[in-house]
């Protein structure tokens, strides 16, 4: 929540405030838009830099493209410390750190060459997108998905632990059973095959090969089917229900107790008894 | 669209236009049907023609019938464009540029040899074929799974940019942890990893080898599945409430009491018990 | 259908068709289920028989049982025609064909060795097992699947074509990009490795090497996932409205002109206006 | 079950009892939160020892802290046996017997070190993690999960049935089309390559390599997934009208004009206007 309740300390903050942090201003809404394409046009400077070929040719290129990039990102974080009411809370919150993300990784790896493996963690800056999305005209969409996965949440998380058990006890079974001479090399090695299995991913660098296991491997996926199709039970039952609820039963109103969500077919108010006008819609 | 308002110009087109765009009349059927089996006999030709050992022993025979296919396809293109009555319009349309794109690839293999690996482009003609969907029976059945597609398709959007946030966030997490050394030799080659795990396809051709790949991975697996459950809830909660939207429940009224929803074959009022008259749709 | 109109010829063929055919006495009942058992244990010895291990060692023994279990079933085969009203109607049906099938292979395998590779469709004896059904408690259950399935099985015809449509254009393009260097030798092995993919199955025995083979494939991933969706929810969609269905609106009916179904909130017949007595439950 | 109705012995063994079996006093949740830290950090022991680097480095470590933790284990069951009203009763419960199963290995181990091999069903310690959920604030949704899987097992089973069949007869059909040269050295080798390709798990260890294989698998690939998609039809169908049904219209009657289905909270009925009593539950 990078928007607290005190107002901007000056005039020129509370102008970058509304530009750099809200997008109902047109300069706020071409700001959002500059900023998607700097961080898609950066993630790109990433990617090509991980393919060898392109890296060998453009090395050059992209070592400053890219440190353009950061600087503009700095000055973007510094600019947002600057006209943030409360600096600190914008600092620790779930963007702030992302944002200091986006570009601590370049400076480190300019500082520190053996942490150089860690400068693909610039691949974050993705997650600022989503701070962007309220622009979009898909926010009915995606309020309408997450409020679908956020209500199966506890369900989720009680399926999860029984699936972490099954997978658990499976795993354990089939390195008993194929042992460490067929690739069940330990229990955690054969719990990622078992869940490689029950998610019907099925990779094949491990595979069963005794009858025994053969048969115990055929029941974890037919079970394991059947245990999957509960998750996609439990989103769809949700999404059923949060469609139904979106169709109000009525906005009829008693005209004399004002009492509202009177049934269609009502013909005296619930609440005060006062006859009812016929229903009209 | 190709079926503008404004009329063919002569008596012989307006005939031609019925026969090959429409399919009410006893011809028109025939055309379309006879469409139908020279498309699939020529995409037969096609794969045969793919098969080295079929190619060989029968080269002769498939290209002589594919000459023959294309010639007719041209004709009918250019009777088409003869009797179209914006041939302009026609020729920009979807299923204009499809229908070019069946003939093209022979023309241009034999004037170029060089361009012969896109004369498979003629697989296109396939997608032909959705034109003539409108004589089926099963139109129906076509028109509710396409509608209850369309609407989802926003939120299928906003699902699959989501996936693509995760796939590229997944693989530059495996690219950093696994590395070229274990076949992950780039971002997109990771990116392309990730797909395959998180839609359960797991071919194996790449897979973690650490322990630290293969915890990220079967996380990455269980929540694929938990994530991918979601366009399955889009489209069954979807179809669940088209099904539900086509039993209507009437907006017949009574005319006295005005009582609404009344049965089709009601006959009077089930509130006030007034005669009905006789119900209109 | 193997129960005709016409009444069996004599009482003793009555008899013997009322404990063969069906299974309201007891002597029915016991029939059916000697009937399992026996089916169970034959294709229990048809499996044994695969196992060249089991086979070196038990080689004789399956064989006499074999040959028990394939007389018992001829002789079965025998009375069925002999008891069915219409002998030759019997053996056209469905039942009776397969019920041939359960025994010629083994007579064909010691008339025509050169046959014995045929010998498997034995395993067409568990076929078999659905006649016994209408003995089991789970017949309700039964029912309500395959009406679930029935119901959808126009949709689902529709949107198997389509499937077919993206399997062979993919197909196509992915033997266009790969070519024959990278396993892709022809348009079937093609379509083959595009089913592989679009299902989620993942053989593995096929990938793309090349990048842009790469990226149509997870291209393909995502959309086939999608696609895939969509027989879920026909089934799921069917199944929700069917166990909606089941229960009626109510059995309400008017006491004088005997309609029935009339709603709970009624108080006039919607076919002849008599006022009604309040509804009781 | 381990609660019996009649009640313990002696106050002491009925102090114990409330603390060991329930969970609704401070010192019977202490034994359950100890009890989960217990069962999570032996099977930490159990999953390290299998790793062949960490057991060669920490085995003397891990076999005391087994040691302590099976010592602890068999102190519980001895204290469960003495407090138990019917000590044979829990000894015979699914509890009781996964409670001996999780210290037994251990002993038997030690006494006959050719069983060590077994020593690992100690993870089925895991089980009794089921006990302590009644603790949880999860219980609502692990009884809604629980009841939506129960209330469609006989459907399941009658659809697993059918699975089976169609695996078995494609199973033979692949033995016999590939045969043992192509890997398919038996039909209990088929049928697992068969369970593997319908559940879409592809762990692609054995594939097809004729054409007629081929086609075959791409048929059974496609049949598998719809027909998978009615697990997913059952579980979602019995959540959504779990989901309905939670919210009974109550069956609250107008005591004068006899109008059913009043809500709740209304004080009039809304068909006659009538007082209504206070709504009682």
């Amino acid at each position: 929540m990078p928007a607290p309740p005190t107002p901007p300390r000056s005039a020129r903050q509370a102008r970058l405030y509304t530009i750099i942090f809200e997008a109902d201003t047109p300069a706020g809404r071409r700001f959002d838009i500059w900023l998607i394409w700097a961080i898609a046009l950066s993630l790109l400077v990433v990617v090509l830099d991980s393919i060898e070929a392109v890296s060998a040719r453009l090395g050059g290129v992209l070592t400053v493209t890219e440190w353009l990039f950061t600087l503009t990102f700095t000055a973007e974080y510094l600019a947002r410390l600057y006209c943030a009411p409360q600096p600190l809370r914008y600092a620790r919150s779930f963007f702030g750190v992302v944002d200091l993300l986006a570009v601590l990784p370049t400076y480190l790896a300019l500082l520190f060459p053996e942490l150089h493996a860690l400068i693909d963690v610039r691949v974050l800056r993705l997650l600022r997108v989503f701070r962007v999305f309220k622009l979009t005209q898909y926010l009915a969409e995606y309020t309408y998905l997450s409020r679908a996965v956020a209500a199966s949440r506890r369900k989720i998380l009680v399926f999860l632990s029984f699936v972490l058990m099954l997978v658990m006890v499976a795993g354990t079974l089939m390195y008993v059973v194929e042992g460490p001479a067929h690739g069940f090399t330990s229990i955690p090695t054969a719990m990622y095959w078992a869940v490689t299995t029950m998610t019907t991913v099925g990779f094949g660098d491990l595979t069963p090969k005794t009858d025994l296991g053969r048969l115990l491997a055929s029941l974890m996926m037919l079970m394991g089917w059947g245990v999957l199709a509960v998750p996609t039970g439990i989103v769809t039952a949700e999404m059923v229900s949060t469609q139904r609820d979106t169709e109000p039963p009525t906005t009829r109103t008693c005209p004399h107790c004002l009492t509202e969500g009177l049934g269609a077919q009502h013909r005296h108010c619930h609440q005060c008894g006062t006859a009812l006008p016929p229903h009209q819609t």
